[in-house]
């Protein structure tokens, strides 16, 4: 059988359609602000993701704020996808608020759900299967009748077709005749294994392969472990659109996990996809989506993990230096990733040679650095989203520090009363320029306390320091079973306005891992304020 | 074609072979002492597994320990498994101390490893073809000779087949003519995706489907995202051993995970093993592996994580009230797990008294519970992972509350010296049952020292609050671009040794929100203890 040709919306490659912000945020204790969600959009979008379902804005208020504060031209690559269900039983499209809401919205696209698993249908639903076809039919048609592309995700599809075949493909059918584009078969509860998943993927697109414009696609979640392999060999089945989440954040075990699915289709598939061209930034990403998430980012993860070529048998390490591709899939610089291994330095000096010259500082003896780096790492520190930290670890190591002042002790007192609030405040004795001062502030923490005591008692001295302000403030508890003895890493962004920068500090006790993260962010702030004055911001947060 | 007829050898069932404490060693910062060994191995044992491999005695001295510590013969289901290598090249086997090393132990089975990529052999090896097949000829003769059951491990074969399958195959013949049972095909790099590995299998099965006694199995690795769906693969393409780890410990992105695989295999796969016999407790087993390795179980393992059947989305707490299999793909204490309705933004009324009933206590108002809910989420408060503040939450709304003590104060001061470490102590007046007791306690921070200072003042008048401790210590800073001025919200974990559970607090200030969540989790654990200590705990170790 001849593949048939691309005409109209076929494409020639997979979209790869993200999640993250809608199906992702159904993750057990994610919440995110519509801020957040921004950034995370921008930064998938600079990926190259083909799509970005940011939200369901008829159940959620916060997502409604979202879709109408932030606006899709903004967009480079990606197109905005609002989702929504379709239309209630024995009701008008145009008459329900799920649906009309989205075309007031500037998102594009328009993702529609609805069941395709007769079981659902009648007793979830509890109206006829010829009512639920009514229900797609007049959902896709008046949105796509508004000018939105509809996507159609054809819930519990694989539980629908073992069940019944002829019913699932009905409701797909129905979807595609009133004008959906794709049409994307939900393994929603995610117990649906490969084999399976292939067979039903393949009869699904050999039903659909005469009808011009209209792409199968997959969603998948990993209740049986699979979701990544799912999806591949649905791609493999004839799927040319993968739904996913940037590090297969969702609900229960999680959505397909879309950074190994991007990474396998774009190295080991021959299938290249538009984020495949960035693949050097997937580490980055993937790092950066799940700080924004405040998920403590699993070293293990497949090609980004921090241990994902992280080499610790002697004869694996051996092997290595004879020829990486001995123990290594694929060279760890294709996904932004980097190999450690006990022994190897090679790279680690070229990436602190790297490191100072994009801080513009200079390393004077790397080893001495990586050394340095190694042993603070193993104490909990952590310099991926603390530059200023490391550029005054490379300063000092090279001999060049150049505090701002010299501490002499500081006191912070909390006290609380029956029914009445928590007050702070502490109190800061140091020396700067020789001089002797003693500040105290009141602060609403004790690290917000701490902050004003020390710009009150250096501000005279740094001018500079007044344009400086912290613009985030970061605590993980390392270890966490060890509960309120454990290790406390902070991490403290701050910003002049122009540029932003972050600090780390680590400690048994969270008022001194606070303070060493405070006094860097400080020290770095103005020492670079005067060569940093012309420097536009590299990155606009 | 037709099945050939089981003889000898050949089983009617898969094989489950655990490598947790060989293979899964290899994970970075894991360590386990001899006795942690034997106390899995016996876990694994009751569980049913077939093979328990347990370390690679000629390369680590511990591993040497444990075998000769350890009487292959306690075991009462699962074989005793040795690792090594293949003899040295040009040498003999019998002269060759790690092959002979495995004679003197207990243990009855022998998992020998060679090469099986020519690349590899002439690169990292540096020897011959030829003198690498007399090697693995050599040595499976000689253990099998000693009275050994050998188990081959086959070394790189998924790259080495696509190299050169003619020779790929010779490794494997040379084993199996020398007396190797069992030929495993080894996906060391983790880097075959499952078509090319169903392939790769179903060639290798079809080679040897005429030699009675010999079995085929399969080893994968996870840095592609597919470990465990290549296992399954495998096995629908003819392999009858299955080798893997306990949560898929193991170097870079880990191995094969046995959980899902002996879930799938009993549940889905119409392949029974022997540890699906007991598969109500592999919820129970992994935790308590993950407890041993001293690693945070992740709550969404495939079956047996916390959330891997809790259910967020208010659609899927409706399907679920109407027909449990609407949104789970296995029943949750097939595996040993349970279901949850975290309540949270998206949830109604059914959530809330789906919770109560959960908790063992009346929801008088639902409505009124939800209302305080949403209240107290807008605050930043977050109730899914914090079950002992809803509760308190619906019983307080019932007019039920029944605090611990009457708070008059506290203050907790940290101070600072030069160069010094920052000291911590909480000082705290309260009455508990009419008797004023103030009470002074160090720490290393500030909610350690309340912790301990609030203990000690009630104690004496709560006895069972001394077997209470804090699991777990979270903090998430909200709006966070406030940075020290944001909203802070804590998350506190308590145990009594048999149960868990997590309270919440939220405020400006990080030690009025620690405060909250301490003092609802000491209560929770006080009102709970007696009801709770009717109930024997279901494990005693």
């Amino acid at each position: 059988m001849t593949k048939v040709q691309n005409t109209g919306w076929r494409r020639n490659r997979v979209m790869v359609f993200d999640t993250t912000l809608r199906d992702g945020t159904q993750r057990e204790g994610v919440t995110l602000t519509s801020e957040d969600k921004a950034r995370i959009a921008r930064e998938l979008d600079a990926l190259g993701v083909d799509y970005i379902e940011a939200g369901f804005p008829a159940s959620n208020p916060k997502d409604l704020e979202f879709f109408e504060g932030f606006d899709a031209g903004e967009l480079k690559n990606a197109r905005l996808v609002a989702f929504t269900r379709a239309r209630r039983p024995n009701a008008r499209a145009e008459d329900d608020p799920a649906v009309t809401l989205l075309t007031g919205l500037s998102a594009p696209v328009a993702c529609i759900v609805a069941k395709s698993w007769k079981m659902h249908v009648e007793k979830v639903l509890r109206t006829t299967v010829e009512e639920n076809l009514a229900s797609v039919r007049d959902t896709v048609e008046y949105l796509a009748g508004a000018g939105k592309e509809v996507i159609f995700d054809a819930e519990h599809y694989f539980d629908g077709f073992r069940d019944d075949p002829d019913h699932a493909l009905s409701v797909l059918r129905a979807a595609a005749e009133a004008g959906a584009t794709t049409l994307v078969l939900c393994d929603t509860n995610g117990g649906t294994l490969p084999t399976e998943l292939r067979e039903t993927v393949e009869r699904t697109v050999e039903e659909f392969r005469e009808m011009p414009g209209v792409e199968v696609g997959i969603h998948t979640h990993n209740d049986s472990g699979c979701a990544v392999a799912n999806a591949l060999v649905a791609v493999e089945a004839g799927a040319t659109h993968v739904q996913g989440t940037v590090n297969g954040v969702g609900e229960r075990c999680g959505n397909c996990d879309l950074v190994p699915v991007i990474a396998n289709l774009q190295l080991k598939m021959d299938e290249p996809v538009r984020a495949g061209e960035n693949l050097e930034r997937l580490t980055e990403v993937s790092n950066y989506i799940s700080e924004l998430m405040n998920l403590t980012p699993d070293a293990h993860r497949p090609f980004v993990g921090r241990s994902a070529f992280a080499h610790k048998g002697g004869l694996h390490v051996d092997g290595i230096s004879k020829d990486p591709s001995t123990y290594e899939h694929v060279a760890p610089e294709a996904v932004g990733n980097t190999r450690r291994t006990p022994v190897g330095e090679l790279s680690g000096k070229n990436s602190v040679r790297a490191k100072a010259e994009e801080l513009g500082i200079e390393a004077k003896d790397e080893m001495a650095v990586l050394m340095e780096i190694k042993k603070k790492e193993h104490e909990g520190y952590h310099y991926e989203a603390a530059d200023a930290s490391l550029a005054l670890l490379i300063s000092r190591t090279a001999g060049e520090d150049r505090p701002l002042f010299e501490l002499e002790s500081f006191r912070i007192i909390s006290e609380k009363r029956a029914r009445g609030e928590t007050t702070t405040e502490a109190t800061i004795k140091l020396l700067v320029d020789g001089e002797r001062v003693i500040s105290t502030a009141e602060g609403n923490g004790p690290v917000n306390a701490l902050d004003r005591a020390l710009r009150a008692a250096i501000e005279q001295h740094y001018p500079e320091l007044s344009e400086i302000h912290l613009s985030n403030y970061k605590v993980r508890i390392l270890d966490e079973h060890r509960a309120t003895e454990a290790t406390t890493r902070v991490l403290i962004d701050s910003t002049d306005g122009r540029r932003v920068w972050g600090a780390v500090g680590v400690g048994e006790n969270i008022i001194e891992a606070s303070w060493q993260a405070l006094v860097d962010g400080l020290e770095y702030g103005a020492r670079t304020s005067e060569a940093a004055a012309g420097k536009a911001a590299s990155r606009s947060k």
